[in-house]
This record gives structure tokens, C-alpha cells and sequence, in this order.
């Protein structure tokens, strides 16, 4: 794979390359001129039988995969938005993997090592439900969480997290030049529609198991989970692996688009089947000589 | 989980437990009474959506998981039967392996050992495309294979199929005994039928990648493979890791019995939401006040 062939997929919701991330000024509700919004369900379903043919060609094809690193606050609908945007895909060619609080085992290893266990294999399309970037953000907005991962000295920690970024963007550098292309999504939500949606499963009796307490005391640090985002965003996104900060107060909005940029990311691949060799003509005809000589 | 707790699944596939298995007599086609034909599609997809339900109260729910161990000789349709009866259920909550020939570092490790690192965990449903069964089946019918796996010597042979047949006895017993409920389904094929789908794999574009000239050689082995599966299922047949011959010489037949036969499963298992703890629901609350307090 060339430089070249790490042209991102041109969509909406792209940040531009090169400039600071200012997600206050970014949107968090669909543009006026979004279109009907009783159409984003049918679209999204449109968009996901898409994804699945595609996923059926890299799947034949053999030579790429797709890494979706799915991020956002907590209520911001990354569950659900894997639910709905796959729920239509060949689970044999999908793997979901949520990275949760790092087990004792995993934390006894540097914080890129359980991710790149889990990035694809050729063909398969994957989802991060939460990923590395955790470890540089919540990781940032609660240090005290470095002591669990053996690093007990505080004192060095801006060289800490520029370690971690410099990490991250030749991690992802060498998954792109492996044929793994990466795109990564962060679900942007109003801090008001946080509060909603909390209460919302409150009342709901098949969302209250997910109701968290801790998800309160998280809305505290708000402002500082917001500009760590901001940082990690701008200081990892790069052409081979761009960030795409897609408004996620409407649910419907937000999964279409991000079946649409699955979609049209396996699309710009143009994967074709390979030719056949000479040698391989010749022994499907040598099978279909021996299967109807059978008899 | 208790023994009685062990009850499989009623389904008119299952095998009679304690008796010789024979395959030949088994049928490879659709009963007489099958309905239909044309409502096998739509059933299907309806059997779908009830896996796709009870999937998610699984994964709430999380005490138990499905292993759907699926085999069959090639071109018996298991790929497609993944691919249509799993597509519609959320791949966060599903996992699909593909057994193929064991690797180097495989080949290093005791026959389950990959097996057991695949089992799905707590609230997932898993189909294991292949599985341990090769190991007492393709293994058995080519007993040069064993050498790869540093079994050299082969003047023992009887005893090593009993051995491993036991130790998967053993294995599934304990996977039963933790919650995880396994079921076993081998798509049964007419050695006919089999001629018919690899020709046709030749002719059809979008199938002719999957064609294996090694596919024809196998089949000289047809009436060994048959004999190895009919007294694998027959010694591992038990209530707690029941098999399942569905007749597959029809897909849409077979895939509609294999959707049925995973829903019931399911829904066998009468999973509810268990109740809130006082604790629970005080923690929930004083969530709420915080939240509703917050302006």
C-alpha cells in the first residue's frame, strides 16, 4: 500500500486535516439540510444491506479488512448504533469487540497490546465499542488510574501522553500499510442530551439494567473528558486513519451516517475479484471432469 | 445448574439418545409434511428475529451463553446457513469461528485447547463453523494427520478416539455445567446432492472462488467420513450436548430448522430480568435527584 492509497473516504463529518478541534463549535444535532427525518431509518437500512454486500466482496477478496474505532460519552449510542448498523451483516465476517475496564491481566501490559489482538483479519470488518483512546482520555481526566497500569510516577505526565499519541499514530500508520483501514468515529453529544437520555433508561424498563450511578459523577468532569477528546482527536487524526465527529443527539441522524461512511469506505476500495491463474482454470476444469464422470 | 437442568431442546431433528446412529437411514430431504416450501424463506427470517430478541435478553441477562456447534460435509451449507439465519442478530452479541486446519501453534496444544479459548462468554450466542469434531472425524478418516500433531505412533489408534471421545464428553459436560448451553447440529447431505452444489460452484461467478479441487478427491472418501460422523454423534450424543441431523439437501429447509431449532433454545431457557436489589434501586434514584437537580 502507497501513501497514496490512504485517501479517506470524503464525507461530511470529516474534521479537516492540520487544524485545531474546537468540538464546541462542532455540531451536535442534524444540518438544516439533513432531509426528512422520516426517511433516516429506511436509509440506514438502505445503507446497511450496502455494507453487507460490500462486506461479502473484502470477505471474497482477501487482501483488506475494516477497523471502526466507535467512540462517544457515555449515553452517546455507540451500543445501539452497532446494533442497528449491523444487524443485517454476516456475523461471520463482523467481529464487535467492547473494551471495557482493563482486566488485571491486561493491565499488566502496555495499553496497545489487548487492541492489537483484537484488529481484524483480512476480510473481516470490525467494531471497537471503546478502544485505546481511553487511555488517553479517561486515563488523562483520572491519572490516578496509571497506578493500576504499574505507572506510578506522575511526574512526567505531558511526556506521558505524547508517548501514547506518538504510539497511537504509528500503530495505526502500520495497521493502514497492512491493508486494515481504519476509520474511527466519535459520536458527539449535547451534555443536555446526556442528562435526557440518563433519565430516560431510568424509566424505561428494558434500558434500566444499563443505568449506571457512575455515570452522574462522570458528568462532573465533563468539560475536562471534552477537551481531552479534543486533544486525542487532533493529535491522531491523519489521512491513513481519520476521525469523523458525527452529531449524535439524534439517534436515526447519527446511525445513518455512520452506515453510510462504512459503506461508502468498503465502496471506494473497488475490490474486484482477482483474475483466475492460468493454473487454477485448469484444475476447476480438471474437478468438474472428475465430478461428471461420476456416473 | 442442576441435572434436570440439562433438558435439550424437543425438536424433531434431535436424535433418539441410546441408539446406534445411522446415517444412511436418516433423511437427507424435507419430510412429507414440511409445509410449504414457499413460506420457508419468510419463516426463516421471522425465527431470526425471535433469536434476535431473546439474544438481547441473553446479553442482559448474562448468566448463560449458546454454543451452536455446526458441521456437515462440504458444501452441506454451513457458511450460508451462518450467513442467512445470524444475519438480523446483533454482532455485538454473537461470534462466529471458523475451524479451519489447525495451525503450527495449533498443532503444539491438546485438540481442544482452541476450541476452549472460542467458547463464547456469558450472554453471547457463538457458532463454531467446524469445530473439535474434525479432530475424531477428518483425523480419523486420515489417521496421517496425527503425525502434524506429534502423535507419531499409531499402533494405538482405537484407544486414541476413545480417549479424545471421552475428553469431549468431558468438555461439553463442564460447558453445560457453567451455563453454557451447547447445541450440535450436523446438516445432512446426499452424497448426490453434494455433485450437484460443487458443479454448480463451478458455473456461478460469485461461488467459483470457494471451489476446491480437493473438494472431488475427498469425496473417494465419502462412505469413511459418513461411518467416523455416524459414531462420533452416536458417542457424544448426550442431553447435555445433544446432536442434531437436520436434513439439508434443501437450504432453505435446512436453514429455517436451524433458526427454529436456536430461537427454541432460547426461549426454552425462560430468561427473565432478574429483580432489583433494595440497594440497587436507591442507587437508581438518587441518580434521578442528581440529575434532575443538575439545573
Amino acid at each position: 500500500m502507497t501513501d497514496q492509497d490512504h485517501a479517506f473516504t470524503e464525507h461530511r463529518w470529516r474534521l479537516p486535516f492540520g487544524e485545531p478541534v474546537d468540538l464546541a463549535a462542532w455540531p451536535t444535532s442534524p444540518p438544516a439540510d439533513a432531509g426528512d427525518p422520516g426517511r433516516w431509518d429506511a436509509d440506514r437500512q438502505h445503507e446497511t444491506k450496502r455494507l453487507a454486500r460490500h462486506q461479502e466482496v473484502l470477505f471474497a477478496h482477501d487482501t483488506h479488512a475494516l477497523l471502526c474505532v466507535l467512540q462517544g460519552m457515555d449515553s452517546a449510542g455507540k451500543d445501539s448504533a452497532i446494533r442497528k448498523v449491523l444487524s443485517g451483516v454476516n456475523p461471520a465476517g463482523c467481529d464487535v469487540h467492547a473494551f471495557g475496564r482493563p482486566s488485571a491481566d491486561e493491565l499488566e501490559h502496555d495499553f496497545l497490546w489487548r487492541v492489537h489482538a483484537r484488529v481484524p483479519r483480512r476480510g473481516r470488518v470490525a467494531v471497537f465499542n471503546r478502544s485505546h483512546y481511553e487511555d488517553v482520555v479517561t486515563v488523562r481526566v483520572h491519572p490516578e488510574l496509571l497506578e493500576a497500569a504499574g505507572l506510578r510516577s506522575r511526574r512526567h505526565l505531558e511526556s506521558l501522553w505524547e508517548k501514547r499519541f506518538s504510539a497511537i499514530r504509528a500503530f495505526e500508520h502500520h495497521l493502514a500499510d497492512s491493508g486494515i483501514v481504519v476509520v474511527k468515529v466519535f459520536l458527539h453529544l449535547a451534555r443536555d442530551e446526556q442528562r435526557k437520555r440518563l433519565l430516560a433508561r431510568l424509566d424505561k424498563p428494558h434500558k434500566r439494567w444499563k443505568a449506571d450511578p457512575s455515570d452522574v459523577r462522570a458528568r462532573a468532569h465533563w468539560d475536562a473528558y471534552q477537551a481531552a477528546w479534543a486533544d486525542a482527536i487532533a493529535r491522531t487524526h491523519r489521512p491513513w486513519a481519520p476521525w469523523y465527529v458525527i452529531p449524535a443527539d439524534d439517534k436515526p441522524y447519527a446511525r445513518l451516517q455512520l452506515a453510510r461512511l462504512l459503506a461508502d469506505t468498503l465502496d471506494r476500495l473497488d475490490l474486484r475479484r482477482p483474475a483466475e491463474s492460468e493454473a487454477r482454470v485448469a484444475a476447476l476444469e480438471a474437478m468438474r471432469e472428475a465430478l461428471q464422470g461420476e456416473d
